[in-house]
């Protein structure tokens, strides 16, 4: 089957129809229409088979996974999402793969209301490349820069699940029915909470890297520090079911692939944001203080702190 | 050196300055400013190395051509390129590949105010994705659509310059002071054709999969077919110093890598168009003209019509 025919079987419709969409598939290009009071959020991401995923991963999650990576920088920037582009590069036309890969794409992208919009198929080895459209408000979207000393550092969900699923598979105990296995298969971007949070959070980052990277690039990018509470970290109660503690830990800290939010939140914004924390479909947690002094403190459960080379972590 | 120094070394800067960009590289997302009065055209393609280029072919051409590709859909679109996002997974930091991508990327990016907003870096089989976005009076953007009985098919430069200049680099003889190797190596999107072209084309498309594959896909999209004059074809004179007159014209007719384009002008509009010529940047030639009757013919010399199953090509 060529080109054309695999698009047109598996790729022309998603079910997402959007009145903002001009045109969709099957020209040289899509034509869009962005509103008068939003401004354009727009984000791209691979995901390559061996390097970002197991090759034996299930083609649902890998077509869910990179849809959600795309959906979670957006989510970030407290963007809508709207438009995405898919860029795939495969081996061979193998339809129960490609099938199955779509199903797990266009489930998410339904649920997020995303139409696709223009792709490319080509051969080569296995290589997914997505590119994101979000809107937001002229003015309103949420960057890295912007915390300033004295406000509370959140994160959203549970850090360390998906790298603690991705080790259960690795090690052949991937079963899906193990939370931690499904949070890194099938990673749910946290759109609702990035959009709930315009006007509360001061700074805003996804957690793709592990929560201590990416804090990191916040912190630089804004240009302080922050001291986290270990004691206050929210590992799951599954994660903590299959590892041992200073694992479990290590995962939470420093583990990718979860797709979270971490942000600032100045005092003052606090009442506003425990009013709006039942709209934001998914759980915060304060995780620690934005401070003056830059680089990244860890405070354990007795008060001590040390710096973040004690978790033989240094790629920051 | 990890993603994020490659990224500030070769990829932060192309000196390219828009104010419509509120937010660049650096964040989770991009942020872009859209006119009121204009509509957004993305397109996506990708370059896989061995699929798309030889692998051995010098990494300046291939940032040029990954770019070239993106560019000339938005010129078959009528926009005028505004912004690009670029996905690289790449084998190794070589640090000599990467300044030369970036350079031929970037020389290009320049000549058309194009600013690289977004970006990945990721380990894996060298593929080049790149998702560009461009502008368009609102309700003027081409399509593929819109073809009608009577009116003239034109194209613009040489078509089958690029698969020529291939085929000299796969036989050793890739020397880039032959103009058709030059033409592979470095194409040159039509933007200005294309924006030229607005108001004048009824319908347009990219030559990137030969003239007869992608002027089918066009005649398919307007429900109408068309005849073509052999005796008009534009072949260039170093193709045909290059190659006797049977292979030159079959490149010119099946040859991908073009990415000239291909658009039909209603017979009102012609003197317009001849008005408008000297400032497309190209030359443009009458090929054939569109006919009720659907599918592709070929005429000859001698005025003997062919299908176009006796070039021995099918693909469409």
């Amino acid at each position: 089957m060529d080109e054309f025919a695999l698009i047109r079987r598996y790729f022309t419709d998603g079910g997402v129809m959007r009145a903002d969409t001009v045109l969709g598939i099957g020209d040289d290009a899509a034509v869009l229409r962005v509103p008068d009071d939003r401004q354009l959020v727009v984000t791209t991401d691979s995901l390559v088979s061996g390097v970002h995923f197991p090759a034996e991963l299930q083609p649902d999650a890998i077509g869910h996974r990179a849809l959600a990576a795309n959906l979670s920088d957006l989510a970030a920037m407290g963007a809508e999402p709207a438009w995405v582009l898919l860029a795939l590069t495969l081996p061979e036309a193998d339809e129960r793969w490609l099938e199955s890969f779509s199903e797990g794409f266009f489930r998410l992208a339904r649920s997020h209301h995303v139409a696709l919009v223009g792709g490319n198929v080509a051969r080569g080895p296995l290589n997914i490349t997505i590119t994101a459209h979000g809107l937001v408000p002229s003015g309103q979207a949420l960057m890295r820069k912007g915390a300033r000393p004295g406000d509370a550092v959140y994160v959203t969900g549970h850090p360390g699940d998906a790298a603690a699923g991705l080790k259960l598979i690795q090690s052949g105990h991937g079963d899906t029915s193990n939370d931690c296995v499904q949070r890194f298969c099938y990673p749910e971007p946290r759109a609702a909470a990035g959009i709930g949070l315009r006007g509360i959070a001061s700074a805003m980052i996804d957690i793709s890297d592990g929560l201590l990277a990416d804090l990191s690039h916040l912190l630089a990018a804004s240009d302080v520090g922050a001291t986290l509470e270990l004691a206050g970290l929210p590992l799951s109660q599954t994660l903590l079911a299959s590892y041992p503690a200073e694992t479990g830990r290590h995962l939470g800290l420093t583990g990718g692939d979860d797709y979270e939010l971490c942000f600032t939140v100045p005092n003052e914004r606090l009442s506003e944001l425990h009013r709006r924390v039942a709209d934001l479909g998914c759980e915060v947690t304060r995780i620690g203080s934005i401070e003056t002094e830059a680089g990244l403190r860890l405070r354990d459960e007795h008060g001590n702190l040390k710096g973040t080379d004690s978790l033989g972590y240094r790629h920051f």
